[in-house]
């Protein structure tokens, strides 16, 4: 959204630094910081100011509701490295009334966190002795200043995937206590790859491999080891997820093989806000009573299959199946396949089927933009996409250039149009797709991307727009998934057109008492972990009554405007995350629970940390860095986040590792920025 | 090389040519080529005349001997349509006996060869009918002006792959009496794909996919289809050849299943050039005489295993083999893999071999710039590098800022010092390797680089400045092939530290009579179709006595100056390709017979043209416009180039293609360049 102070000068001066770091894309470790801090410098102190307050621009700036005006107001669980962000002040977002001022906390100089830390060969006690040692320690169970009543809080957390194991985990840390209910014998969810379909569960193909980067795909306060790949094969993923649970002590509070059956309000809902919970397990089924519930059961168990949208799929003699079913592309030796759909699986699915078949043909009907992990200079794609400045600089374009931007950045990779891809403009707001392989696989002619399909018949296809026939021996259909809570009754999540009713995509909006969430349901552009981890960092401060929802009717107006833009269901549209992204999302999660960083504060205190957490990546620890639940650890986690990024990768070093030339090259380029700047501004 | 006659303002002007198109990289039809002329304008009418000496620059400035200077030089075999170029009157390049003025031939205006040209479903006959009617006409078997004894001199052909089908071709179109020995039954040398190794013969595994694009690959007078892959899987790649060999009738000179035994000078040599050829066929060997002999046996048969290289690799227990042997990456299931040498085979057996491998290691002692197919906004990697325009700049800019250039450009895909792979210093000079997958492969973890081998082990190897062992299971050693000529008498091609002294690397230096030729050993950084059609084209004229070679000390001195640059047997190192790269190669070895386009020229008759094959791909067309074999079909076949590319990729085309803002940008872009221009020259 274009701001509405801003001025000619400020769109330039904006465009310039965009046309800076359209240029000179990619990580910038020493000069390019240089040269953007040198631009900086000539007018946009002001700038920094205006970016600190870019996510509570975005937060809807609400009326109180009449009968919280009149308390006073003051920050709760904020040490003095915190701003008193001016959300907090809304009695709606920060419960002003429990709130008790703790001493400041000075932000460590130095931790001593080595920066190869490992757990590997450690027992579970030596862990959290060393980790204790070493600042990682296990967050107090529970706070002071914390309503008595809310203390012993039981909430049931459904799921004990990424989302599950990390509302547990908040949970504990807010002094609650959970329960979380996981139908399978183990936990990992999505991530926990099985040979066999299990019903119910979510099935992965064993190639799938992380579309985040690790140091994006942290949580926040445990950083993966610096040894594990830069984006995760499945495996390895899991097994973070399994130290993840180990190093919080997880295990203890989850229930395996225990099937949540039905979730209903207690008939004194209104009041007390507690559930009625009836699970199963080994076929007896159990009632129990919650204070509050943790949706955790994520959005890949449901295949979609809407067959009807095939005609002749009836008569169609060969083999298909939706990819939920995939595992390994033997299936497809020989074989002349179609993959129908173009999200990240049909894309993976495509290019694994390429190897073995006789022909492979991927259709879609909308096209997609399609990202490399290998971005500008080999960065991850999301530390380069997902920084500070970038999403600044995004969100004060005006959007008709933004749009222009994203198309020509899109295209510079490889011009979609050319490569039949290029999105329908009404997709625009689709999802990218994330792949490495898919566009030396058109090149090369291995695979061939077709319009939809519009219609089957014995043994071939025809397509949109395409006169002659497709043979055709087999089908995958990657058509996504549905979403639903069989346990639920259907109006507390009210499903409409696909979108669900959910307040920040996590409460329902019309429940007299805000005690159930739904977590991990939204996509936005960059890694899950943490996006469930922020919301169940706030949910849990909202169960306790340390954070308000706004009432009802501002709710539900703020649903409905994103209901209007969003075309899929779950997930933030594509030009949505365009303009409230990734980062802006978990900067207003946090700063509902005090816990985005301000980095107008932090340049006078620690200005090395400030750059840093300005211009590099936004890794999940730096919301750690103050307010509740803030760790030791983070700000050495931050400062070394590319020593970890480099180190899997970096496994030989070259004798002559640095030239002149590159740092020559940006001289130069900053000369003809400057020149041009200077011509700009006569 | 830097030029003699540079100053200061030319330095610039390339410099800022050259930061535009580092700038605005990638294929630029309309803006870029606007943007580009209007800068070219400002001060460059001379750069182009400039530019079209360029390959003459190149051609090394010998002094004619003594016993052909006081002849009358004239130009042989050129229509209105060619430059007089000042190295065809030196007449060791252009034999001025024999010159016969032809009268000129018009360049045709639109010559009806449709875009979409198909052989596919038409008898021989038909096609040399269709092809007669489009001006895909068989080229005259003989020409006029040519000497009657040259006209059914004899040539032997040793081999049927790329070269000697294409050797074949230039001999009958230049009159000559071609006989092709190949000791398999087939054409297509290591493009013809077998499951078993045969002795002797190349061999192939199934996923081998052309390195360059198929409109660099083509040969001059014979375009790929339209609808064939950009870059060829090798049986699209032996098709094409197939209808190569088919559509100029070349079987019927093809003796298959007959080895050439022996190839020796006969005794009177020195007055007649001939030779004495020993074949071999069903067990009976016979004697043949021939005037000259093509030797096209390619670089692929005798592997090099330098097993003294690899201490202990006698005691490791473990599999191993040479990468010849590989053909499909089951052999790897649930290893772990080494991989030894990262050419284009190591790294395409790593990636294969990790798709089932438990984990592969890919070791390099040197390092290597990896190189995508994909390349600039997706077009062709050689079709962007190897332009007129581009070689122009390269060749003139200073030596350490052209290599300075070069270090960042191929840094900007991925930075090869974080992935491992960062050549050394004095491994600068090797070829770099093509490849898709390697860096989103190593980010992923499926592929970790090492150093080069210290020690094996008995199930374990260790690198250098690594201390721990890895554990390995089997060993691919591509290390690569070495070239010999098992028929020949060692003296006849001299080989010295793995170095043949070939001048041009075609033709013996010391050959009292030029009647033999080794044909497509040389690897500049392009396709190799090309380069062993323009040495054939030349080779044959040579033979004819139309073009000579000069004196044995010249081409020696120019050979033993090769040698000091190259470190590796076959082909231009990298550093030389960078001066005399792939298109100055060809432009040289066309200047000899008078086949090179002049852009200058073309500007005032054909414009369009001209800036096509200015600023364009340098498709082998080029080379068909002018001189001997001038082929009418060239100048349709070079205005249609992109439409062939980009064919078989846009499979599925958008609603809406075009935008305004990717042009908005180009303007931008204008403008800033505009603006470092005045602030460069103020």
């Amino acid at each position: 959204m274009w701001p509405m102070s801003s001025n000619c000068k400020t769109s330039l001066l904006f465009f310039l630094l965009f046309a800076f770091f359209f240029f000179f894309p990619g990580k910038c470790p020493g000069c390019k910081a240089l040269v953007a801090i040198t631009l900086l410098s000539i007018s946009c102190f002001g700038y920094l100011l205006e970016g600190s307050h870019v996510a509570s621009e975005t937060i809807p700036q609400l009326e109180p509701p009449p009968h919280h005006t009149s308390r006073p107001c003051t920050t709760v669980g904020q040490g003095a490295g915190e701003a008193s962000h001016s959300s907090h002040c809304k009695p709606w977002l920060c419960n002003c009334r429990t709130g008790v001022a703790r001493p400041p906390l000075p932000l460590p100089k130095h931790h001593g966190l080595p920066i190869n830390w490992e757990h590997k060969g450690l027992s579970q006690q030596q862990r959290r002795d060393s980790a204790g040692d070493r600042g990682w320690e296990v967050k107090p169970r529970s706070q002071p200043g914390i309503p008595a009543e809310t203390a012993g809080m039981r909430v049931a957390v459904v799921g004990a995937g990424v989302s599950g194991l990390t509302a547990t985990k908040c949970c504990l840390d807010e002094g609650l206590e959970p329960t979380c209910f996981e139908q399978s014998q183990d936990i990992g969810g999505v991530w926990r790859y099985t040979e066999y379909i299990e019903a119910g569960r979510p099935s992965l193909y064993p190639s799938v491999i992380s579309n985040t980067s690790k140091e994006m795909s942290a949580f926040s306060d445990f950083p993966y080891p610096e040894d594990f790949s830069v984006f995760l094969p499945n495996a390895q993923l899991l097994d973070y997820l399994r130290r993840y649970a180990e190093h919080f002590s997880l295990r203890g509070h989850i229930k395996f093989g225990t099937t949540v059956v039905s979730i209903r309000k207690r008939p004194d809902f209104a009041t007390t806000g507690q559930w009625d919970v009836v699970t199963e397990a080994g076929g007896k089924q159990t009632s129990h009573v919650f204070d509050a519930i943790m949706v955790c059961i994520g959005n890949c168990s449901e295949p979609s299959l809407p067959l009807h949208c095939f005609p002749g799929i009836e008569k169609f003699q060969g083999q298909y199946f939706h990819s939920r079913q995939y595992k390994h592309p033997e299936v497809f030796q020989g074989k002349r396949v179609l993959v129908v759909g173009m999200g990240n699986s049909g894309a993976d699915i495509a290019v694994e089927a390429s190897r073995v078949a006789a022909k492979v043909t991927l259709c879609t009907s909308q096209g997609a933009w399609v990202i490399s992990r290998v971005f500008d200079y080999g960065y991850p794609w999301d530390m380069v996409f997902n920084t500070r400045l970038m999403s600044l600089i995004r969100n004060h374009l005006p959007h008709p250039l933004s749009w222009g931007l994203i198309n020509h950045r899109a295209n510079q990779w490889f011009k979609h149009e050319n490569y039949g891809l290029q999105p329908e403009k009404r997709c625009l707001v689709r999802d990218p797709v994330l792949n490495d392989d898919l566009p030396s696989y058109i090149l090369t002619g291995r695979i061939t991307i077709k319009p939809s399909v519009k219609e089957f018949k014995d043994n071939s296809v025809v397509f949109h727009n395409c006169p002659e026939e497709e043979p055709i021996d087999i089908v995958v259909f990657c058509t996504g998934y549905n979403v639903s809570f069989p346990f639920l009754e259907e109006t507390v999540v009210k499903m409409e057109n696909k979108h669900a009713s959910l307040y920040k995509y996590v409460f329902p909006t019309h429940l007299q008492r805000p005690t159930l969430a739904v977590l991990g349901l939204i996509k936005p552009l960059g890694a899950i972990m943490p996006v469930s981890e922020m919301q169940a960092r706030w949910v849990t401060r909202v169960f306790k009554g340390l954070c308000q929802l706004p009432p009802q009717s501002v709710m539900e107006k703020e649903v409905n405007e994103n209901k209007k833009i969003q075309l899929q269901w779950f997930g933030l549209s594509f030009d949505e995350v365009l303009k409230t992204d990734w980062l802006a999302y978990l900067d207003q999660l946090t700063s509902f629970i005090g816990a985005k960083p301000s980095v107008l504060r932090l340049l006078c205190r620690d200005p090395r940390l400030a750059l840093t957490i300005f211009f590099g990546p936004c890794t999940p620890y730096q919301y750690r860095l103050v307010g509740p639940g803030r760790w030791e650890g983070a700000r050495q986690a931050i400062l070394t986040q590319w020593d970890r990024t480099l180190k899997p990768t970096r496994t030989r070093v070259s004798a002559n590792s640095s030239s002149l030339c590159p740092s020559l090259l940006t001289v130069v380029g900053f000369l003809l920025l400057l020149a041009t700047l200077l011509f700009g501004f006569q």
